[in-house]
């Protein structure tokens, strides 16, 4: 896991920016039938008929989203691209192109380049979606990825975080928190790395909670879901920074109160185990962990029986006038404040 | 030039990434018809109706494209929107949305992003673009500015650079390398300013060229020209890199050839003067230095007459079948194959 085979190597150097955009050009595939010209003019052109077109944009920067003692660089280049067409399903659309720009010092090999995009076709690939430009240079600093998501819905079927009602169902996709505890572990196991290169990273076992934090997926499947149910939801965003801190975006913009059922929050057993061994309440993960990409939503009250039976959507609690506040009630009954704790960017790292 | 006045400062720590997205958010305004909904959800709406949808992209690293100081950090933000929107008029299409992304260090004063923005805000107003997203994060090493462009335009006027005729005639908007030039002589003054930091700049009557470097404008005006005069260039691109490296491109990827005239070259007299100051062939600036971002283009014969008496275009070469070769005819009567030395991020600095 810390190893990279750096046994070939290109000079980007040599090769400059018009070679690796060359490079680039060739590895990419044109798929989707809204793309009329994808990268080598000023700009992509995209044509969506009828539909309305959606944006979405991240930025990515070595030690702050990510560290590369850890994180594989195909990973990396697949992370990227869920994180962002997260947005896009988010809003109930359909995610069809990305930009995809990288900054990386010279002394970056091709073949590491080459792992990252490499990482981000495939995830492209998996979710039918074109990679149409983007913008190679080098940087003085450390690696630098920012991505553009670009999809459509039809008019009448986008969400909005604004639109939850009074009694609706505060429902969520998945689990919760795994991203959160898998990133505990590979932190640990780089620290044990530091100290002696010699023990190997002790990751057995532990596959679904690492593979949460490394290589999440954006949950298109959902949204197909909704279509072919007949459900759209009144409120919904995806889950980047915990739940507390998109709950309170929810009822924020929707002008809502809820209250949350700390016993029906989804979490996965391995998180529930992982959390007994590092001293962390599952609950605080889900609440305040982030990177779980499930979306967050809310749905009228006659809906309730197309999803009740779903396995991959668990009700959660429901939405109340914003005099009520947003409460949480503890497994033990108590009623409690939702506060975000999550995360601040430009916070330190305690 | 040199001086930031910090006397008054917001600690973006103490703000947090939302409290410092709600100031964005109120600092912009939107006025784009084709702008559904802009900042505050997981992704923007658009509606671009029957026009085909037009997305370009920069990423601008501190220490690769900018220089914090020399370069004052609403002039930065200014210029990022603007060399963006210029591959959108490249295309011949209008551009109405930006998202603009930045990554800076947690020491970074609310004051000093607010200057990024505002130069930001000031460059979409007066081309009537709407700001309608973008990311907010921390960086752990220099500033970092990702903006990606959206337009359109009618399916039957965008403009490749792939579309140039035998023929044709090679045009150019402005004049060229003045950027270069201007920042030949903000390096110059920075070197004297870090020996000694009491002497002062003196940039007195180099207002023009200083200008085209710190704040270029991208040509809107001259893709509003052609539609008022019916003209629609058969190839086009935006001159980021330099003269000699977007002729390549275009002969290239239209498969033609080209003679260009060096003595058409259009030269501003300071740029002229400046380059004998410094020793530059003001040619070679114009060839090779970039970011003039003017419009290079090629159009039919028969719209000779369209454009002949416009100062604004010049008339610089034509197009050859690609067997010629790109030669540039010297001013002494000389044929020199014209070579890319254009800017390659991944060089080092000489």
């Amino acid at each position: 896991m810390f190893d990279f085979d750096n046994t070939e190597r290109t000079n980007l150097e040599e090769m400059g920016e018009f070679g690796l955009i060359d490079y680039i050009k060739k590895a990419v595939e044109l798929t989707e039938k809204s793309t009329i010209k994808g990268i080598g003019d000023d700009a992509a052109v995209l044509d969506f008929g009828g539909k309305k077109t959606l944006i979405s944009t991240d930025l990515l920067l070595e030690g702050i989203h990510f560290d590369l003692r850890y994180v594989p660089l195909k990973h990396l280049g697949y992370k990227a691209v869920q994180v962002n067409l997260s947005d896009i399903y988010a809003m109930n659309g359909i995610a069809s192109q990305i930009t995809f720009s990288i900054g990386l010092s010279s002394k970056f090999p091709l073949e590491a380049v080459e792992e990252i995009y490499q990482g981000a076709l495939i995830a492209c690939k998996k979710y039918n979606v074109d990679l149409i430009g983007g913008d190679t240079s080098a940087s003085a600093q450390g690696l630098v990825i920012s991505v553009t998501s670009i999809g459509y819905a039809d008019a009448d079927q986008i969400v909005y975080r604004s639109g939850a009602q009074e009694g609706d169902l505060l429902c969520v996709s998945g689990d919760l928190g795994a991203a959160y505890m898998g990133l505990q572990l590979l932190e640990r196991e780089k620290d044990i790395y530091l100290e002696n290169p010699n023990v190997q990273p002790d990751l057995e076992g532990k596959d679904y909670i690492v593979e949460r934090q490394l290589k999440p997926e954006a949950r298109k499947d959902i949204v197909e879901l909704f279509a072919k149910l007949g459900i759209k939801p009144t409120a919904m965003m995806d889950i980047s920074d915990g739940l507390a801190s998109e709950i309170l975006h929810i009822c924020r913009q929707s002008d809502k109160g809820c209250r949350l059922y700390e016993e029906k929050i989804p979490l996965d057993q391995m998180t529930y185990d992982t959390g007994r061994e590092f001293g962390i309440d599952p609950t605080v993960a889900a609440l305040n962990g982030g990177e779980d990409y499930e979306l967050l939503f809310t749905i009228a009250q006659a809906d309730h029986d197309k999803i009740k039976n779903l396995p991959d959507i668990s009700i959660i609690g429901y939405m109340t006038p914003s005099t009520e506040g947003c409460e949480m009630i503890s497994k033990s009954g108590n009623l409690y404040p939702i506060t975000a704790q999550g995360w601040n960017a430009f916070k330190k790292k305690d």
